[in-house]
């Protein structure tokens, strides 16, 4: 826990979609200057992303990505945020940290800026207790432990592949709530970090997320979305669902709480609606696949684990639409694609 | 959710063990007096309780519940505060709100009095979520709503039977962290209400906890705890698990988080080490014993659900020690002094 973020400097990379904002950088220059950034451009490649001076970053585009991988580059989104997934991939860092470039610093409830990198790092070099619930939320804070009645066994926790951080200011509402509700702001500042139960699906938002790439990286998988594809705004959700799944078969925790971002502003709610709307009906399918899918006992590491997710996501989703059977495609190239950038060592875990 | 506190005057009783601090009543003046009191005294019988004018009361010591249950009080315990679930059964009332005597009146961030009932009147009468996560806690809060991704068919949410809030000053540590952490005091004030995921069990703490009796009533069982047993302060982590199993079974949620009470004094860890030595051990086997309960379709009823677990108890608990034979055989009876004093009516659910 001693360890800071200034300390990790080398072992962590910042992704970031296409960044359409230029205060965004300098807004955020105190706490990411130290880090590499990877900025993956996700619409026309002819355009230009200008970086201000002082970040260490490199950039890549669609010629690029399709350089990189030849063929298998049909496995990463076209105009669409969702193909950040590729920074995850060409990273040889240990610990991924993305975010979304209309996302401010926010402020703590005393007024002082929230060091969002910070946070995500203890989060993730500290363990999760996902076999119990702890009611007074992360046992390991200054201040806090694990109650009584909470077994001693379970106190040493497991490694935390994933850090979900939360947003002030507009909330992660999907189209339908967006339209319904469009003037809701978040301003309550929950102080708690807290496991993902072993066995419990969450939604998770790619606006403020790290992760543990030696542990997780290979399912962090943001699907087919954007230009050619029935579905947007379903990237992060989907490798939330797959890493849930893989995390609870392999041992591995999932955080979520702390930190918060300040999320500046919504998104279109009618764009998002034609975006969302088949995954509204199609999400009514795929938890209940997720909440029933098991893995057998050869899945020992993240990449045998996501191939049959794969399997099973073209066997029982494939009937729901044929979407899901070249999402499940895309699945293995991915895998192929990862194991092609980064040759497989030891399994992590 | 526009009920408040005062509305429900006539559908809660506070149930309170041995009341041994005159202040405390005195500070909950405010919040208890338009509320009945049903006070259980553990100890000796001839000891008085001197409550304060003003209040509605009724007093039950141990001659009046040998007098009461007969042969049946056996399962009713003696010199220890898990006699207060006697209090549940002889209520009559909907919900019941139980608090112990060390337990003051905890105060918000802006320095305003928690009324601890009002917010427990708000968890109970709004619905839980328990079959998926939303990353901003209470989806039916003010200001809050279910996130993008969560799916519409479960927003409807189920009923909800427990209400767990927490504590503020004094948390509520095992003997072995109390001896380790002797000054640890909880500050934190967590802004946040939540259900308990479904599949997840968790340790229910007594000291400040509200519930629906015609709900989950027949489930609160306090054990068997104080003179002439080999355990104590485990009380309500019984009944928590017991509640919790039946609740994912009958389809009922369980909330924790708001509100906070301002738990005043550390009960000695000295004595506490003495009375949970052995539960420290067995609980590395009670946990997993309800993770892996399951009730039958049968099992329609809360009081279905307590004896078939009642058996499950006996058959696999039976091995560990002869005390869970016992214990099994005193939710049998407590069943029996409930169905005896709460006439069977149709079923809540």
């Amino acid at each position: 826990m001693a360890a800071t973020a200034a300390q990790l400097k080398d072992d962590l990379d910042i992704v970031i979609p296409t960044i359409r904002n230029l205060d965004f950088l300098e807004m955020w220059r105190p706490f990411f200057q130290p880090y590499h950034l990877i900025i993956v451009q996700d619409g026309d490649p002819s355009r230009t992303i200008k970086v201000p001076p002082g970040f260490d970053y490199e950039l890549y585009n669609r010629n690029d990505i399709n350089k990189i991988l030849g063929p298998r580059a049909s496995c990463i989104s076209f105009k669409d945020s969702a193909c950040r997934c590729f920074g995850y991939m060409v990273s040889k860092k240990k610990y991924i940290f993305t975010i979304d470039d209309d996302c401010f610093v926010a402020k703590d409830p005393t007024g002082k800026d929230i060091d969002a990198l910070e946070q995500h790092i203890k989060n993730l070099l500290c363990p999760s207790t996902p076999f119990f619930f702890n009611t007074l939320y992360e046992p390991y804070r200054e201040g806090a432990d694990f109650v009584r009645g909470y077994p001693f066994s379970l106190r040493e926790g497991v490694p935390t592949a994933v850090s979900h951080g939360l947003w002030l200011n507009i909330p992660d509402y999907d189209a339908p709530t967006q339209l319904v509700k469009p003037l809701e702001r978040n301003t309550r500042y929950v102080d708690a970090i807290m496991t993902i139960p072993k066995g419990t699906l969450f939604p998770m938002c790619g606006m403020n997320l790290a992760f543990d790439r030696d542990l997780i990286g290979p399912a962090m998988y943001f699907g087919l979305m954007g230009e050619g594809q029935p579905i947007g705004r379903y990237d992060d959700m989907w490798a939330g669902w797959c890493c849930k799944v893989i995390c609870d078969h392999l041992g591995l925790g999932i955080k979520t709480g702390l930190p918060y971002i300040y999320h500046s502003k919504a998104s279109n709610p009618f764009v998002n609606l034609r975006k969302e709307y088949k995954g509204i009906f199609w999400q009514e399918e795929i938890i209940p696949f997720f909440q029933q899918a098991t893995l057998s006992k050869d899945a020992t590491t993240v990449q045998k684990c996501y191939i049959e997710l794969s399997k099973q996501v073209k066997e029982k989703l494939g009937k729901l639409d044929e979407y899901f059977i070249k999402l499940a495609d895309a699945m293995i190239t991915w895998i192929e694609a990862w194991d092609q950038l980064n040759p497989v060592k030891a399994p992590a875990k």
